[in-house]
């Protein structure tokens, strides 16, 4: 019985350090590559809201409407459309009519904004390439392996919780 | 020498195809954490900048100078000077003149700000471990594993860079 409890707190400290250390490795990971992110944004004429906007258009399976763009960025409708403008008048979307609904204003992205996110992602890939070709190809395989089921863990807590 | 430059082309195509995939679960697990950890700070009398300063400045060995703050967040001086104002105006940093240098002023946290630091830290946790405890052990324990091998990886490539 001693030794039951002893077990238990020794388990729970444990726990409590992995879940600490685990939250740390996240925090510092994410935080460098996303200032090398935003460092990559620097060379291109695009500005972080911008391209997380496009990406967001990019991804989605259609064309999609001012108000769903808001839910994907979770921003405010006037900066959204100060976000549209400006990406509008640098030619990398534009507003289009939905053909099924005349009344109804879709985004459109245009060439110059697929060829702009190519060339991101590609400086990203780039970077991330030079990190991971110094790792061994065993523990690269581990590496994508833990993060694929962390992200399938993360994504069931977030429709658990919606 | 076909084979070979037919199994050189396999490994370029999986070697993209793992950079691409590595790159696509670190950019949404960090941004489904991120947007986690927005939702917590609303809770909380604290913006998302104003938490940044905060989490630096109590990470930090010594009581930080607006400078060193400015560099550590990357951000203008400007930007930093109205964090700082508006974390003193609710209780929770401090100016305070360097006994060393009596012409410096240095970033000094309150009691409050600790706390309100410890209650975010730990609704982060709480966020996480309910996620990992979903997990087997073993994938756990080879999580911690992987992120810290990546963490290392990373901050080596940050020595190289800069």
């Amino acid at each position: 019985m001693v030794n039951d409890v002893k077990n238990m707190t020794t388990d729970m400290e444990n726990w409590d350090e992995t879940v600490e250390e685990i939250e740390r490795l996240l925090r510092k990971v994410s935080s460098i590559v996303f200032r090398r992110g935003r460092e990559i944004l620097s060379n291109f004429s695009i500005t972080p809201p911008q391209f997380n906007a496009l990406l967001v258009l990019i991804r989605a399976d259609e064309k999609l409407t001012m108000g769903e763009l808001c839910q994907h960025l979770y921003l405010a409708s006037s900066t959204v459309t100060d976000l549209v403008d400006r990406l509008e008048a640098s030619d990398l979307v534009r507003r289009v009519r939905d053909p099924n609904d005349r009344r109804a204003i879709r985004l459109e992205v245009q060439e110059k904004g697929e060829d702009i996110f190519k060339q991101v992602m590609a400086a990203r890939r780039a970077y991330l390439s030079s990190v991971l070709e110094k790792e061994d190809p065993a523990d690269r395989a581990q590496l994508r392996a833990s993060l694929s089921d962390l992200f399938l863990l993360i994504e069931e807590e977030e429709r658990i919780r919606d």
